[in-house]
């Protein structure tokens, strides 16, 4: 490494600046990012990378059109920007696993929201490792091994996005796709210090993705800042007609006005199990919103807790079989014990079981949805607890249950959700919260997420960098 | 009868205009109804009524508070004006069947679509007779006989709501409501000359109805002409945050152009068994609608038709047992062998099924959907066949099958739909068009619709009123 790359920020928003203001190339940027996968050894991070060579020889195209056509960086907004896929996302010429290597399969096209990047000149680095079928919010669950906490390898890094916000908090990549169903976009955030955009269901195409549970499916951002996360939403957000569960997004970008009001659980609704030390890191969460010209208001979340349990208590385990049915009937030892064991469950439920499930759920979000009467938006601990690899080895479903307390429901209330970032526990462990509100208000939580992550003034995942500026470069 | 009531046309519009201009009082609306629901005689229409002791009181208070309050008539857009209610609906203090006697219930309360029109000054004269669970489109499936059709009573009068079509073609109410799930609103209406408006899902609460389907189900109105159906859905039709499967209304009310586009199935997806007769009769309501300014476009109705089909073939059955299983699993006898047998078929489906066919649904709803660039509305036949009970009972299935065809498939692609009278076959038997928008089109349907009957200018139901006037009166 020389004095120029060492300095390099690979937030999109420092990373753009470096580049168009101190031109720094294509080149240059890969060259880093190669340093640090390598730096970072045997992580787990990558199920399957795209060859160095071919990096190269893209970055090196880059920097030639850029030479050729000046106004070539200005127009491609993620211009030599590195990310990574989870690896149940169609790349072409690059297997697609699913965090099951007998799935494996070699996908006819590269799915719609991984080419809009591309297309906007972001440089595909490599798939990312994941609890098989996005299974789980613990990251334990894959064959491949256990994606590296940077914060404490004992610690699970959550899933089931693991590799992919490992990826971002490493500093290896500018920001990673996910999928986020139960939690996956989210609990990875939180367990490894970076952002997590769950956007409203239907933003981006979900075409070319493995289903996990396909009607609640969504592509979800991991970043290091909310700005980053919004920046990519809008690139590869878009209505693909060709997906039937990709929703318009209305004309008008809907806000939290400037004295928005924030939910934060009762007490009957909210249970640390005793740690001290992240209850008092929501509170400081919850305090700083409150300095941002946020005002609190106690929410009961017992209409969203209902719906919760029924993501893995009820008949949507059986949208999981589905999606995989004639490779599960075929090959079912092909799967990890643990997710077979979910998965199969799916057979125990009967049409009538889905019918009545769909009703209850009516009836939850009908109660749910009276809380967007007094609040914009509900503050949450993302995930109240982060248990260790060990732990979740020994009791791998109970403790998966409940980190997804305070996920599980969002796809089926159908709201959008962003994790940010909030602070550490004293042992080093990062701990975080997550910003939920209706469809639609992706725009709204990114922007007081950024407000809050900002006053909060953390590193960016397991980097040095801050988001105001760093104080040694 | 004495000379003013024989005149009494019952038609909304006509009703209030007598009631207003000429000083008809409530009681003397009564009297006439009950004396031409004497003179139909046993015509299968009611499973219950509003005693008529009852019935003279409340026309009796009405009037009397009408003499002390001058601005009371004005005030309730529906005063004295009679109506019925299909047997799935609840009314406090009479039971409600759904077609089944040992169903029967005695329900705590009047569904809120009820109570809202006897709030506006209607008054109830009974519950009809339906097709068992409102599964069915034919009007045969009824331990309380075949309500009979006015226009000949060898032929069935159409289902599910059949006794409310025919109470309001006989001229014996001004409006009844029905339910739609796949054409119960619509096929008798077809069936009996009159005007059956399915409207948008959720516009009017299901509260307080018998589940047929339940994420499905629809309130309609039965009326002698379109102006009258939105006359009631406007005064029936409100959000009720107490049903989980109501939905507000836009601000804007949505409409057609002045030269809208109306698509008419092409060839290979109409098929007239033969029927020239019906072939010719819809033609002629497809040039009216162009004479009315409108222009046809040629569509294919291959996803709506692959829709249609799920409802009966598909895991859809299994909703409909959801809605009734204690009953059914306790007494299975209750039921007539013909609704036991296509409920019981609800028990042979998965939950696997219900996903796999949700999806199948999104993916024909995208499909279906590319209509909506090219035309505001499309125009169907209601039903290409009218079977004799006779047929009916001989094939009972497989022609519901066949009359179902076009209107299976509205609730399950979310669209809004007013069937409408198009003239008669030499027999003197009705037929009817329907025409199907998108959700929340169900003004600019209405208001289409009205145009087309007015210009078809026929009789109103069974009358011998018409439209714009009656010729003798």
């Amino acid at each position: 490494m020389d004095g120029r790359t060492a300095a390099i920020r690979l937030d999109v928003a420092s990373l753009r600046q470096a580049i168009m203001a101190r031109g720094l190339g294509a080149a240059a940027v890969i060259d880093e990012v190669l340093r640090r996968i390598a730096a970072a050894g045997g992580d787990n991070v990558w199920i399957s990378r795209v060859p160095e060579n071919v990096l190269r020889r893209q970055a090196a195209d880059l920097d030639a059109r850029a030479r050729r056509d000046p106004g070539l960086i200005r127009r491609l907004p993620l211009f030599a920007v590195p990310f990574a896929v989870k690896d149940n996302i169609d790349v072409a010429e690059m297997a697609t696993t699913a965090g099951c290597p007998d799935f494996a399969y070699a996908p006819a096209a590269t799915a719609p929201c991984v080419a809009r990047l591309a297309a906007a000149g972001a440089i595909l680095v490599g798939k990312t490792n994941m609890d098989q079928f996005a299974t789980g919010l613990v990251g334990t669950r894959s064959p491949y091994g256990v994606p590296r906490n940077p914060f404490n390898p004992s610690y699970v890094p959550g899933g089931s996005s693991s590799g992919s916000a490992v990826a971002v908090a490493s500093g290896v990549v500018s920001f990673a796709l996910g999928t986020d169903t139960a939690g996956s976009g989210r609990v990875p955030a939180a367990f490894n210090n970076v952002v997590g955009l769950k956007p409203t269901r239907g933003r981006i195409s979900t075409r070319g993705v493995v289903p996990a549970c396909r009607s609640l499916d969504c592509v979800s951002i991991f970043a290091l800042s909310c700005d980053d996360a919004l920046t990519i939403l809008k690139i590869c957000g878009a209505y693909d007609i060709e997906d039937p569960f990709s929703r318009p997004t209305p004309a008008t970008t809907r806000s939290f006005g400037p004295r928005f009001r924030f939910a934060v659980p009762d007490p009957t609704s909210l249970d640390f199990f005793g740690d001290h030390e992240a209850e008092t890191l929501f509170a400081t969460a919850a305090a700083t919103l409150a300095a941002e010209g946020g005002v609190p208001v106690a929410a009961d979340l017992a209409a969203f807790k209902a719906t919760g349990e029924m993501l893995y208590e009820g008949p949507w385990v059986a949208e999981r079989l589905a999606a995989i049915e004639g490779f599960f009937r075929r090959s079912p030892a092909s799967l990890l014990p643990v997710t077979r064991q979910i998965i199969a469950a799916g057979d125990s439920y009967s049409a009538i079981d889905a019918y009545n499930a769909a009703h209850r759920l009516a009836a939850f979000r009908r109660e749910a949805d009276a809380l967007w009467h007094t609040a914009d938006f509900l503050l949450l601990p993302t995930s109240v607890i982060h248990p260790t690899i060990a732990a979740v080895i020994a009791e791998p479903v109970a403790l998966n249950t409940r980190i997804g307390q305070y996920t599980n429901f969002a796809n089926l209330l159908d709201l959008a959700a962003i994790a940010v970032p909030a602070g550490f526990r004293a042992c080093g462990l990062p701990f975080g919260v997550s910003l939920v509100a209706p469809a639609f208000y992706d725009e709204a939580l990114a922007d007081v997420g950024a407000r809050l992550h900002r006053r909060l003034d953390l590193p960016l995942g397991g980097t040095a960098h801050r988001l105001g500026g760093d104080m040694h470069s």
